[in-house]
């Protein structure tokens, strides 16, 4: 497919689905950007705001649940939208919000969010995206020179609308920027879908019929704040296995 | 999630964007519409409108190869969008257009599409769908007493523009019977792609990166044979692996 990349745009940025369909779309990709609006980013994006000094993802229930009671941390897991049992903390971002969290560390599994971001730890970068950091990471990623990958973390492997909406958002500004371009039919379609929801998210988010479900959960605060673009300046990036706060980054 | 089932609707109509995906949709669904248009589904129509008594969708190019230059018999083999060599059909539809063919059997194998089909041929009933047959395909979909998974071939196990946004066309029509409703995300995307993509619908697939790739191929008379709609009233159905026509279909 020479012909395709004989293009007028210095670097590539593309959107994929869930992360099931991460090793088609990793190849050449140096910025993997993880999604999961509905909460898991949200609330780490939440966390970093309110003070707290590194997350630490891991996949299971086991291994967060070593951290419970442990001075200076908090164990979080969340599993089909519930806090588990056992744990004070899920993923919801308002958790989070008010608290005194400084110096702190989050050990933190959930549903879909943590295992994207185990999937794709050995990017040559690793953010985390949400509507929170909305703008603060599109300017970021707009002065890097690299392909960037959105990685959607979806639902149980399925396609999720929260987090392809959201990445087609971040799609349009480094578009508009005219350094990157797609190949992709995927982040094409990301695209429309953002434009189809720009004017009238919330109305789109309660088309699909998970939201009925978030209702029925009370979750309807923690959804309008993690659908409110530019509460924070902070991106989280992975370094060594932890995320920290990409403005605290030492450079290697 | 017994609250989502308690709905209004009778039964569901879901998309699924790649055949990857298919075991996580499958569950429950009696209907499944395999859509390949550009170009395997779009031919198949085709070659049924010409005159053309059944299709035997395989999987391999060497069971396509046995049945070269066998009586009766059209052996047909795409791999990356061409003619396999040795063959002389590939899943060009217009190779079907004004063609004697009454009385002959396909033997077909493409990318994408014969894979999808293989993927669910154990479904109750299987169809084919592509904007040739879409008002067809839709009317007698809408008169079905069962759930109804429109499953997209995408390319190569990625998700894929045109298929999506002909699933979103036969899902707006399903939706407007109020007889069927959705459950996944995937569905609900697929609908705003088709709204999107509606009024200008050749200029959203020339925004796609692929396209470029057609139109270097010289593809592009096929690509605007196989997007437009109503050129045909047949339904290819799946009996005991072969395909022929939903109206000489005998009951079992």
């Amino acid at each position: 497919m020479e012909e395709i990349r004989n293009s007028d745009y210095q670097y590539r940025v593309e959107v994929c689905f869930m992360p099931g369909q991460y090793p088609l779309y990793a190849q050449d990709m140096g910025i993997v950007v993880v999604i999961d609006v509905l909460r898991a980013t949200s609330a780490m994006v939440a966390a970093f705001e309110n003070g707290i000094d590194r997350i630490i993802p891991v996949s299971t229930i086991e291994e967060a649940s070593q951290y419970i009671g442990r001075e200076g941390y908090i164990a979080a897991a969340e599993r089909n939208g519930e806090v588990v049992k056992g744990f004070a903390y899920g993923n919801s971002p308002l958790a989070y919000v008010g608290q005194d969290l400084k110096g702190k560390t989050i050990v933190m599994t959930t549903t879909n969010g943590t295992k994207a971001i185990n999937l794709a730890k050995d990017a040559r970068m690793l953010v985390i995206g949400s509507f929170l950091n909305l703008t603060a990471l599109s300017e970021w990623l707009v002065q890097q020179n690299d392909n960037i990958l959105l990685l959607c973390s979806g639902w149980k492997d399925k396609f999720n609308l929260e987090d392809s909406v959201f990445a087609g958002a971040v799609m349009e500004r480094l578009l508009e920027s005219g350094k990157f371009g797609v190949e992709e039919d995927s982040s094409i379609a990301a695209k429309f879908m953002y434009m189809s929801a720009r004017d009238n998210f919330m109305s789109m988010l309660k088309a699909a019929p998970r939201r009925r479900r978030i209702q029925q959960l009370s979750l309807l605060p923690d959804v309008k704040y993690c659908l409110t673009p530019d509460q924070s300046t902070v991106i989280p990036v992975l370094q060594d296995g932890e995320l920290v706060r990409l403005d605290t980054l030492v450079k290697a």
